[in-house]
């Protein structure tokens, strides 16, 4: 069976929009998603480099992260026919690492908890696929990467990109 | 530069001993390392299965514990050749994640923190070697596995074995 890695911010859960809704709330700014294809936060605007850390210090930003749409079912899906391991870079915020496995349990309860991976630099992962929005992540990954579409790699060219999560079905599924 | 992978408990940390310690004052018991030679706690006394989730709920119990003699100095010296991963299973004991990484910062604050890895099931890492205490992770381990010599696995066989961290600095440093 082969093996997906799968990455949480952006790929499963809305982290930027969490963002934004926490800034815009903090500087009364009405920034949407759309203000943020091709961009980082803080090129979006400065002043997310001082802010964010302080949102993600908060066990809530975590554990109150939406989930990206179709994941949950696609991923169910694939689970049949490959071995899905969730991968998340979480040593830059440790105060991440209870609420996100917390999280992965709360909206993912059907995979197995002993294929979720903490980690940092993800070129330690051994899998055929990782599906990520960090173009850095997968440079250094050894199997094949795939770049998950986020407002902020829109422009980023040279990988093979999927959109959304059907089109993860129909690449993996052959749909 | 090729990549090591190391393991926590029992391997940098006195994991085992720490249950002793805690487990002996609860029931007025006095056992020691001795007494686990070739058993699991379990196998030493069947009560350690209703304990040892308490001991391990209390974030006390991950940061007290104590440093394996010469792993931070034989570490220290190897990462100028290696690159070195920790990699641990924490899965498990999700309370566990947030200590395990102040543990870390604390006794071997020379390595990079992108280079640590909670996982549950250690097939999904990509190194050249793996030096852990249980003979499941290295039975799936795609590279080298190197089993380091604890109380519970003495009498295994069919591994590389080193039985402390000067003979692991002989074996990667050909001293």
């Amino acid at each position: 069976m082969k093996r997906i890695a799968i990455d949480m911010d952006e790929v499963i859960t809305h982290f930027s929009t969490s963002c934004l809704e926490l800034f815009n709330k903090e500087f009364d700014e009405n920034y949407t998603t759309e203000d943020l294809q091709g961009k980082l936060l803080v090129e979006l605007d400065a002043r997310f480099a001082d802010t964010v850390d302080s949102y993600l210090a908060n066990d809530s930003f975590f554990l109150d992260l939406k989930v990206i749409k179709d994941s949950q079912n696609v991923i169910q899906k694939l689970s049949s026919y490959y071995e899905i391991y969730i991968v998340t870079a979480a040593m830059e915020f440790p105060a991440s690492l209870a609420p996100k496995y917390q999280w992965l349990k709360q909206h993912f309860s059907f995979l197995d908890d002993k294929k979720f991976v903490f980690c940092g630099d993800k070129s330690i992962i051994h899998a055929d696929y990782l599906i990520d929005d960090t173009p850095s992540h997968l440079d250094t990954f050894s199997g094949q990467g795939i770049l998950f579409t986020a407002p902020h790699n829109r422009d980023i060219t040279g990988y093979t990109r999927l959109n959304n999560w059907q089109e993860v079905a129909a690449y993996f599924l052959n749909l």
